[in-house]
C-alpha cells in the first residue's frame, strides 16, 4: 500500500452523499497511516441536470478517467424523467469505462433478517455482464404516440464480450471453496444469444475441470433463489438477467441496504467503479435512516480490486461483527453505523 | 352449459399425460351430466419429434384450430435440443392462435407451505403479454461459432399489442375487490419499449379512475414479491418479464406444482390454451409423484374462459379444501389427488 489511492467520488442524489461520507470514513480508517488517500468529488446527478441540463459532459468523463477508481453513492430523483440519468450517466460510465464485470456478492450475514423461512445459508456471487445485451441502447420507436407505434429494443451479444465475462466467472469460481458455476440465461427462447452464452461456457469449462458447471433458465433461477439458494456459488449471466437476479438476491440476504457492487474493468485500462446496489431513496434522504453498509461493503470490493486484500477483508469482518450485534428494535443512524464500522476497522 | 365442450388435448411429455388425465377427470366431474365433453388427443412433443422430426405440422395446427379450447400437459425432454420444442411447438401455438393474454393467477392457499417467513397473504394475477417482446423470434447470429460472432435478439412491441393487453389488465383489475394494477417493466433502460408501455397504461388508466395504478421496474418487483407480496393485485407486464415474475410468484405460493396458466385469445377467433406452468419433469415421470393440482386449476381457468363460472369456482373451492387437508408428511399419488378433487367437485 505504498502509492496511495487517487479516488473519484460521485456522491450523487438523495441518500448518496450520506452513505458515501460513511464509506469514505471507513476507507480512511482501513488504510494504514502512511497510505495516502486523495479524493476528488464530482457533482453529477439530478441536481446538476436540473441546473445545467448536463448528465455527464465529455470533459468530466476525461477527468474521471484519470483516477484509480470511482466510488458512487446513488443517482436519481423522481423529478427527472426515467432513463435520462440512467442512460446518460450511470450506464454511460459503465460503457465508457468498459465495466464488463458487474460483480455482486450475495451473502446472508449472521443475525440479519431474511424474508426466507428457515434462513438458508446464502453465499454466492453474481458475475453480471455489464456492457452488452439489452442494455446497449440499440432500440427506437416509430410513429411514436400513435396507434401504429412500433418500439424495439435490441440485445447485442458478441463472442468477445461473452467470453471475457465467462472467463472472469470461471476464474472466480475456481478460487472459491465450492467451485461451482451456474450460467443463467433463457436459451430455449432467446436461442441466438442464449446459445452463444451456452457454447462459450461449455468451451471455457474444459479449461476448468475442477469447476462444476450448471445451466438454469432465468425463470427457474428465480425459483431456486427463494427455495434453495444454497445451490448457488458463482452465477454468470447477461446484463438484464443479472440486474433482475441481483435485486432478488439482495432481497433474500437482508435487503438492498447491504448489497454491494463493483463495475469492474479487469484490464485496468479504465478506472473501475464501486456503488451500493440501492438507489437514492429520496423519501429517507436527510433523515439519518439510510444504512451505509452497502457502500462500506462496496469500499471493500474497491480495495480488493486495487490489490489491498487485507484491508478489504478487515472491512468485511467489521461488517460481519457489526451485523451480529445489530438490534432491529433500536436502529442506529447512518453516521452511528459508519462510526462503529470505522472504529472496528481501525481497532 | 347447453352446448358442451369440444376440447383438444395435448398430453405431451414426461408427467404431462399423467397430470392431464387427472385434469380431465376433474373436468368431467365438474360438468353437469347433460353437458357433453368431447376430447381429441394430439400426439405432439418430444416423442413425436424423435419419431418424425415434426414439432407442429400445419395440418395439425389447422385441426387444433377447430376446437373450443386446448388443454396442454407439458412439453419437453432433455434429449431435444433447447429451443426446438419451445419455439417450434409451445410458442408457435401461442403466436399462431394470438394468445396475447397469458394469465397467471398467484394465490397462497391456506395450509400450503411457503418459502417466505411469516406466510404473507398472496393473491394476485399476472397478465403477461404473450405475442410480442423478446419472444418474437426476431434475432440471429453471424460468424456463429467464431471469436467474431455477434448474436442479436430483438424485442418488438406495438401500440396495438400493448394496448389490448393493458386493456385486458385494467378490466380484470376493475373487477377485483382491491382494484390495483401494477405495470412492471424496465423503462429506465429499455426506454423505447418501456415508454410505450408506460404511456399506454397512463392513457388507459384515465378510463378507470377507480383502479389505483403503480409502476415498478422489474428488478424492484422481484424484491417486493419476496418482501411484500401483499402489495400486488393485478400485474401487467411484457412477455419476458412475465415469464420471470410468474415463476417467482409460483415459488412463493407453494411451488409450480400449483401454478395454473391460460394462454388466452379474448376475441374467441382462436381457441385458448390452458396449461400448468411447470414443465415435463422427466425425473419423476411415471412415479406417481407429480401433483396434478396445477393442471386442475388450469381446467378451472379453461371453464371460466368458456363462460362456466360456477363450475370453475367449484373446482377452485375443491382445491382450496383439498389443500387445507394435505399433510406434507404423507404425500398422495397423482391419481389419488385427482380422485379426491373429482370427488369433491361432484359432491
Ligand atoms: C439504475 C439502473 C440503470 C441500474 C441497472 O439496471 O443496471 C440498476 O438497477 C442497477 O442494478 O445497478
Ligand atoms: C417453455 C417456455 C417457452 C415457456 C416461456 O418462456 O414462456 C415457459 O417458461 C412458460 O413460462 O410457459
Amino acid at each position: 500500500m505504498a502509492s496511495g489511492i487517487d479516488l473519484a467520488v460521485i456522491p450523487g442524489d438523495g441518500i448518496g452523499p450520506e452513505v458515501v461520507a460513511e464509506g469514505l470514513k471507513v476507507l480512511r480508517a482501513a488504510l494504514p497511516a502512511e497510505a495516502k488517500l486523495e479524493t476528488t468529488s464530482y457533482d453529477l446527478g439530478a441536481s446538476r441536470w436540473h441546473r445545467t441540463g448536463e448528465t455527464l459532459p465529455d470533459a468530466e468523463l476525461d477527468r474521471l478517467r484519470s483516477h484509480d477508481a470511482i466510488l458512487l453513492g446513488a443517482i436519481g430523483d423522481p423529478t427527472v424523467p426515467s432513463g435520462v440519468l440512467e442512460r446518460g450517466l450511470l450506464l454511460k460510465l459503465r460503457f465508457a469505462f468498459d465495466h464488463y464485470v458487474n460483480l455482486r456478492p450475495s451473502r446472508l450475514f449472521p443475525n440479519t433478517p431474511s424474508p426466507l423461512a428457515g434462513r438458508p445459508e446464502i453465499d454466492f456471487v453474481v458475475v453480471r455482464e455489464g456492457t452488452e445485451g439489452p442494455y446497449v441502447g440499440n432500440g427506437g420507436s416509430m410513429r411514436t404516440g400513435t396507434p401504429a407505434e412500433v418500439a424495439t429494443e435490441v440485445s447485442l451479444n458478441t463472442a468477445y464480450g461473452v467470453e471475457r465475462l465467462v472467463r472472469d466467472g470461471f476464474a472466480r469460481a475456481a478460487a472459491r471453496p465450492a467451485r461451482r458455476l451456474t450460467l443463467v440465461h433463457k436459451n430455449n427462447v432467446l436461442v441466438h444469444a442464449g446459445h452463444l452464452w451456452k457454447r462459450t461456457v461449455d468451451r471455457v469449462a474444459e479449461e476448468y475441470p475442477d469447476v462444476q458447471v450448471d445451466y438454469l433458465h432465468v425463470d427457474a433461477a428465480t425459483i431456486f433463489l427463494v427455495t434453495q439458494p444454497q445451490r448457488f456459488d458463482v452465477i454468470v449471466t447477461d446484463n438484464l438477467f443479472g440486474d433482475i437476479l441481483t435485486d432478488l438476491a439482495a432481497a433474500i440476504t437482508g435487503g438492498i441496504g447491504l448489497a454491494a457492487s463493483g463495475n469492474i474493468n479487469p484490464s485496468g485500462a479504465f478506472p473501475s467503479m464501486f456503488e451500493p446496489v440501492h438507489g437514492s431513496a429520496p423519501d429517507i434522504a436527510g433523515t439519518g435512516k439510510a444504512d451505509p453498509t452497502a457502500t462500506v461493503l462496496s469500499v471493500a470490493l474497491l480495495l480488493r480490486h486495487l490489490g489491498h486484500e487485507t484491508e478489504a477483508a478487515r472491512i468485511e469482518d467489521a461488517v460481519t461483527a457489526d451485523l451480529a450485534e445489530r438490534d432491529a428494535e433500536s436502529p442506529r443512524t447512518t453516521e452511528t453505523i459508519g462510526d462503529a464500522l470505522a472504529a472496528r476497522v481501525s481497532a
